[in-house]
């Protein structure tokens, strides 16, 4: 046994040694790695069955569970944080029983062959930072149209026009159709001169008022110039709010999808 | 530096020694568990930094990345499988970049002080069986109405009458309003007559044929007698097939869900 504190390593500990070590790890509220041969009950909403395997599984600090295969990025079993545990050696197997109350959960990791046992005081005060893509913040505004401005309302997105492909397609709270093109950093002339090409396209096909908004997180100087000339409009947008929308919109249930799409049939 | 194939640990090592190491274990396609204090970067569609921290980067056999921090479920940062990995030592740090080619994506893992480096040869053939919940057939038959006969259309689930919550709610191809009642496991006699209930329930209100379906994996002995007696109809659904209509239906794409969105709008 390898313990130079806050980090712990058992190499092939018996089944008796793993129970203890990770009892000792849970009640101290360390992150801690098992690698071994291992099956997997889980009841809840659902049930399922994982037979024997070699696995690593990850209890981390917060009482989050994952089991991971050597194979794909997606753990095959898992539970978000604030599980209980119980850990007991029985019948020759390491048993780790993850238990949740709202919902009702149990995940059992029974494991009869241990190669190691690893209990890591992780200290992680770092930052994460994101920045959305031109896409996220396209997608961020599908979400939400009134990021571009009070009252816009879509119509279509990527839409073909002579020159290239618009961002966004829409209609303003006035009833004028609207151009909206999207740049992920500061937008120069090009990008003004890039949408008044859009606004022009539709023009010449539309008997109806085109307004063209620059939507950008700001625009180099003298761009406002170039755009108050092409009366366009800008708009300023933080990718890292689009970003945030966007993590938050992937994390809706299924069922706020359905619930929507149920509002609008029935 | 415990070397038990195929399992090995290296406690400790040097930016060097873990370089080799994990080298020599990508060429070998082994999964490899990184621990120690790292920052990441990420730029593709868009791009990403995360501030040093103590954390558990995990490679495996098929290319793919996670970094797991020490509170959360999710990684902070990951790549599906198919990376091509580039390791070297360099200014006293180990760079671990994980490079795609479609879409073009890159993460660079530095580690300055790496606490574990461990290279395992995971044996696992283990078949992991997804049992559904009534909850996820129900969902299954939202996505697909097919599952309940051909040309059902949905009205509603969940809707309320008089004894309670009807699961499934809709017409028929001969435009007969019709009930579903779900169970997961083997139907009894007891879910014929709160399917029966349901549809009286129903028929009381409106001027218009009412028909009631159960769905389930089977039927009790005794139970399609009384089902033909009260008129109700049986429809064999496996929940596995559901549970798997369900995760196709997870992994699809945002994007898909705004085209499908955009076509009734346009």
């Amino acid at each position: 046994m390898l313990n130079s504190k806050p980090f712990t390593v058992l190499v092939k500990p018996s089944v008796k040694e793993a129970a203890n070590a990770i009892n000792a790890a849970v009640s101290q509220r360390r992150t801690i790695l098992v690698i071994g041969d291992c099956w997997v009950h889980y009841s809840g909403r659902a049930s399922s069955k994982l037979e024997p395997g070699e696995r690593i599984l990850i209890i981390k600090e917060d009482g989050s569970l994952l089991v991971h295969r050597s194979v794909g990025y997606e753990p095959v079993n898992w539970q978000p944080p604030g599980c209980i545990f119980h850990i007991q050696a029985k019948d020759n197997a390491l048993e780790i029983h993850a238990v949740r109350r709202k919902p009702a959960e149990s995940v059992k990791v029974f494991f009869d062959e241990i190669h190691m046992v690893s209990a890591l005081s992780l200290v992680d005060s770092g930052e994460f930072s994101l920045y959305a893509s031109e896409e996220d913040m396209q997608k961020a505004i599908l979400l939400e149209p009134s990021l571009v401005e009070e009252g816009f309302k879509l119509i279509s997105y990527e839409k073909k026009v002579e020159p290239g492909f618009v961002d966004v397609y829409g209609v303003d709270k006035d009833g004028n159709l609207v151009v909206v093109e999207i740049k992920r950093k500061t937008a120069g002339n090009d990008a003004a001169l890039q949408l008044a090409k859009y606004v022009d396209a539709i023009k010449s096909k539309v008997n109806r008022e085109v307004r063209g908004i620059l939507v950008a997180p700001n625009i180099a100087k003298g761009v406002q110039r170039l755009l108050a000339t092409l009366q366009l409009d800008f708009k300023a947008l933080d990718p890292q709010k689009c970003a945030g929308i966007l993590k938050r919109s992937k994390t809706r249930k299924l069922e706020t999808f359905f619930k929507k799409d149920c509002s609008e049939n029935c």
